[in-house]
């Protein structure tokens, strides 16, 4: 932090707030406050948890960096979408409940400072390159596996939007047309298969059919229970049927890691998410069913890595998308 | 023409080499020339082609359009691919035989031109942008149905090439990741059932099932000799069997369009090749298919269109290349 200029960067998520003054050069993020939304009492609510966090960074930053005041630049959101930049209205986030809402003026008005919005995928896909495992590379593509699966794409060094700012929906990607349903009400999308619940929902089929496990165990026989995150801890614990469900999930992940990689010739994919815990045995064999799908040229072009900076990526990203609107390109 | 200034455009392909001088500034294409490649000749022969309809197409277009010698200049190249573009090297085309060949050096010496290299399906995709389909839209995809699916993106204003030139492989898109056997060795490639020889072989399979149709009697019993554009016309001559394996095609492309339109948000997608004489009977069913799969926000804002410009598209934006390498973006 050079000369004391920083950005605030606001992640939104349907799960918490999580806010940071982010370096206008980057580096060291300061005063990182985090609650949760608790979208359920409503739009004023989060906007006013957001704004007390906002004023809460401010005045930590300030003393933990020796920060002037008058170096806060201003503020980038990061939110669920889809979503309208140029109005910096949020058009409909099923997790929060909001509709045609004016997110961006909003904490603008309330705090006193600028703000810019970006949806929260491309967000944390921008944090990773400009600060994590994407430095230096001239074209990625972020996948994000939780709830669902969300992307960001930066290509030639610039985020890329699409024409309505609807881009890298990566979710929703379709890999096996006749295939398992998705929540989305079509047929065999990516999320289907590898989201943080499809990865549950298809632990617990094998186990109805009786395949032998630690995991009935580790949730007191109440497999409804079984997440994501228990069959990456059975994995840990040595359970082999943990480590097929996690073979599988990476396979299905690899049809459209590799889909990816034959469309957009990225420099790299970074893979973000829960899952990621379960190292190797999520990636060799992605890796391995990318090598089987992608074209030679462009697979070989491509590193398959996980992120670095976790919760970080998505604040220090939604600094960045204001750096990149109101100062140009990072 | 105004100023009279041109570039050589040059489309290779498997089948034919077209020439013609295109106008700096766009506009009609002068002196088109078209001989076919015959590749069993060898690169020499290939080489030695392309350069002798430079050099007709150069002094008919002088002749035609009034044009100063000095004014042609350069050379655009589209080839098949997998190429180099900053080399200028072709790194192979199994069409053509080729391994590691300096095309646009060759070319360019023996003319005495400076010259460019790009693939055809960029090329084609380029042409339609820049004076086709695609006038005045900011990203669009280009597919190209024939004997393979090729494709090319023009992104936030430029061609988007990846980072090893290697983008734009849609035919390889799996959209059923256990589905039909593709000829490059993966199972349920967009390109195995909707590249001109699956269509002739998912029309053969179900005839071999003894559906009713003209079809048989087009091909005098021989259904080996059935080809995507006998289909096209049996559905001309009323056939219904012919229209209902034409609309499971466009259910395959649809599909694998819903997955571009989810990804990159264009504003519009250009379907090239000679399955789009089948008019309504391929773009309705695949209108309806992409409003299932891709999403509201994306699908709606995102047009799909037959192309314009036919053959005249690869050389029209094979010329675009040199001038976008040596001028800057149209």
């Amino acid at each position: 932090m050079e000369d004391g200029r920083y950005i605030i960067g606001v992640d939104l998520g349907g799960t918490s707030i999580n806010v940071g003054a982010v370096p206008f050069e980057g580096g060291t993020v300061l005063g990182m406050r985090s609650l949760p939304t608790e979208p359920h009492h409503g739009a004023k609510f989060v906007v006013d948890r957001m704004v007390g966090l906002i004023q809460d960074v401010i005045r930590d930053a300030r003393r933990e960096g020796d920060l002037a005041a008058d170096f806060a630049l201003g503020i980038g959101l990061g939110s669920p979408g889809p979503l309208d930049r140029a109005s910096g209205t949020v058009i409909e986030t099923p997790n929060l409940g909001w509709r045609n809402f004016p997110l961006r003026d909003l904490i603008a008005n309330a705090v006193g400072l600028e703000a810019e919005l970006d949806n929260d995928a491309n967000a944390a896909t921008l944090g990773e390159w400009w600060q994590g495992a994407g430095r230096g590379v001239r074209s990625l593509v972020g996948v994000t596996l939780g709830t669902g699966i969300g992307g960001g794409l930066i290509l030639d060094g610039e985020v890329y939007h699409g024409v309505s700012d609807a881009a890298a929906e990566i979710g929703h990607m379709t890999i096996d047309s006749t295939g398992r349903k998705c929540n989305c009400g079509n047929y065999g999308c990516l999320e289907a298969y590898a989201s943080g619940p499809a990865i549950a929902a298809r632990a617990r089929e094998g186990l109805e059919a009786g395949a032998p496990s630690l995991l009935p165990e580790m949730v007191a026989g109440d497999l409804e229970q079984i997440t994501a995150a228990t069959v990456s801890e059975a994995i840990v614990a040595g359970d082999v049927y943990a480590a097929d469900v996690m073979r599988e999930t990476a396979k299905f992940l690899g049809t459209g890691v590799a889909n990816l990689i034959n469309l957009l010739n990225p420099e790299m994919i970074v893979i973000s998410g829960g899952v990621t815990r379960a190292g190797d045995h999520l990636f060799e064999p992605l890796r391995s069913e990318v090598r089987k799908r992608a074209f030679r040229e462009a697979a070989e072009s491509c590193r398959i890595v996980a992120n670095e900076l976790g919760d970080m990526a998505g604040v220090i990203g939604a600094a960045a998308t204001f750096r990149i609107v109101r100062y140009g390109p990072l």
